[in-house]
């Protein structure tokens, strides 16, 4: 149970096992959980960030970039760990940017999207050198207001609204009416604009969904966005040196979800790459991955403090719940809510020999982190981990409510 | 706009407004926002937080308590408002316990609830001398390990998980299987068991649900959780002292909740008392409100970083979001998105010219604070005010999510 019993070459969910534990990075949780000092915590393996971005450069086209995508996991350390494998960073805030520019990865290779950007982040996003994907008129010409003062050409993509959505997404960042980018049909004249305007135009910034598990809707999507680039392209000041086509990866959460095919999706960009190598000569073509990373390669651990039944059914009361992990719980845009994948952390492989509840500390029935699940019994002290919490976990969490102590997070 | 116009003596759902300006606590909002030197801001009207106290008094019969459920709201300055105002506060963890007792509320008046109070929790709250909730048998022999060596008689009530629930309810807190409480039909050998150990028993805690809006379902609630208590009773060490009957008062969030008719709770409660004075003569009953006190008299401020239209609709982009009031999104438990109400907060009383979406600064379509409101003509500058704001808006919200500003708060 400390890691110095003999090591388990069995794997679950691509985490080591050793004596029955999790051991995310190789260290058994109840040695884990002692040297953080605490539950509830996050913990992210880096060998298996490392495997998904090896996975991902095996199976893209050698001459797609792969940049990341912060906002799904912004801890500075797995923000340094990725700033040695990936091409590029996306960001979605100034404060994202800080953690960026905090890495060796260079300024020219991150780039900033995102509506509503106030003019105070976008005169820290010129000072920074970065690039700035712009969503509207005005963005842009409160860039051109902020070069003239800086006396600074600035380097500016364009986010465009497709007029087309990913199929099947999690969610639809394009098509139809939107916050993000500019509409489509808009963005002609917004390139003259620009041409008439000192900026360095780089390129466009196209994402139509994401949290996609269909290779072939994916493959349909990134077509369409290469399509798009190269119609507006023909209205471009200078040659397209960046397109980012966004991501729309998903990872499975739930029993029902099968895995994205990764060979398949790079195999339909590479049918499309000629396209682009024909159309768009001087193009960096990148793909945005935010989830697809991080998002396994995650854990959330709790224990459990309490054990009672109700009326009939089991109840494992944890030190955790919602305010950390509120994805997990169903309640954070879902519909219907489904079991995240939940284990008893120091009984992996034991045979699931009762139905329980595992909820979490908070005084509301919304703190549900399985329902009725089969699991090992389990006792006062286990450990609980919830599985696919690398991304939008603890950030995307009400860590203040109900004042409970914030949850650690640690890379190994 | 600045606070130095001629006043107007219209109110806008309970607050001041001042040249067509909402102005909490009087103070007209763009001098508001100057004085705390940012948007987005959480802003509480103290006056309407004790007008609703008084409303309470008036309406509940003179020998109800009123206790504030800390968890509605944590902010120190408001606490610190309530202690002066309210009879008791019931606490939900740890830290809600520091913020209370830092006020002048006596520790006699505290009680702590919550199911998994971990060991470290319930020194602390022995060592402040708050009553405990108990929520597990293991909860009770966990306080009697900590009373035995710190040499104290414990004061416990019994949180009751009553075998019915508060119909029509937001949120049912009882009735069926339950993390929360004893099931009603243990307490009977639980109250053996204390009265076995050193424990100074106080009575009970009874809670069947939240934000109700439906008189006649309180007062039916109020009623079986009296006559549980009755019931209940019978077997207790010592004669009830404390009946907390809970809550479950609801305000109105949307165009289709009536709000609730607090003199007939009041009445409905007033009918059932003489049986609470007759059979438990030494108990004093308690109400426990958290959101009912203080949820109209927050508002959620933000301004229009952005004004786009895409594809025919328009879209006013905000420097907030759903990272500081994730309930208004539609996306913190509920199945069905509704708006709360909205107003552009310095174009009150102006007339709705045109149906705009207001969205937040997030990269995600689930940023939305408002679909398809009939709204003044709103410009880059203006400030968007979210409503019914002052209860689980910002503790209950992922501040963390794409690393933008922390919102702040002011009571005035």
């Amino acid at each position: 149970m400390t890691g110095t019993g003999q090591k388990d070459s069995q794997r679950w969910r691509g985490f080591q096992i050793i004596d029955a534990c999790l051991a995310p990075g190789g260290v058994p949780l109840p040695r884990l959980a002692a040297r953080v000092g605490q539950t509830p915590f996050f913990a992210y393996d880096r060998a298996l960030i490392s495997q998904r971005v090896a996975d991902l450069r095996k199976h893209l086209p050698d001459d797609v970039a792969l940049n990341y995508a912060v906002k799904a996991n912004p801890m500075p350390a797995l923000v340094q760990h990725l700033a040695g494998l990936v091409d590029g960073f996306d960001l979605a805030s100034a404060g994202e940017m800080m953690t960026a520019l905090d890495t060796t990865m260079p300024a020219e290779r991150i780039s900033f999207a995102g509506p509503g950007k106030t003019r105070d982040e976008l005169t820290r996003a010129v000072a920074a050198g970065i690039t700035v994907n712009v969503e509207s008129e005005r963005e842009l010409e409160t860039l051109s207001e902020i070069g003239r003062k800086a006396g600074q050409r600035l380097r500016v993509a364009i986010r465009v609204n497709p007029d087309f959505e990913l199929r099947g997404s999690g969610m639809r960042m394009g098509g139809g009416a939107k916050q993000f980018g500019i509409d489509a049909e808009r963005v002609p004249q917004v390139l003259r604009w620009i041409g008439q305007h000192d900026f360095e135009f780089l390129g466009f910034h196209i994402f139509s969904g994401s949290q996609g598990l269909n290779a072939a809707a994916i493959t349909e999507a990134q077509s369409k966005t290469i399509d798009l680039a190269i119609e507006l392209s023909a209205h471009a000041p200078s040659p397209v040196r960046k397109l980012n086509i966004g991501g729309g990866f998903g990872i499975p959460y739930f029993d029902v979800d099968v895995a994205l095919d990764l060979a398949a999706v790079g195999q339909g960009l590479a049918e499309h790459m000629p396209r682009v190598r024909a159309k768009l000569p001087k193009a960096q073509v990148m793909v945005e991955l935010g989830r697809y990373i991080v998002g396994e390669a995650g854990v959330y651990v709790c224990r459990v403090v309490d054990r009672k039944e109700s009326r009939g059914q089991v109840f494992l009361i944890t030190d955790g719940g919602l305010h950390h992990q509120l994805a997990a719980s169903g309640n954070f845009g879902q519909v219907l809510r489904r079991n995240y994948p939940v284990s008893i952390g120091n009984r992996i492989g034991q045979a699931a020999d009762e139905t329980a509840n595992v909820v979490g500390c908070l005084c509301t029935p919304l703190d549900l982190l399985a329902s009725k699940m089969d699991l090992p019994h389990a006792v006062v002290g286990d450990f609980v981990v919830i599985f696919q919490s690398g991304a939008y976990g603890l950030t995307a969490s009400p860590t203040a409510f109900l004042s409970h102590p914030h949850p650690s997070e640690v890379l190994v």
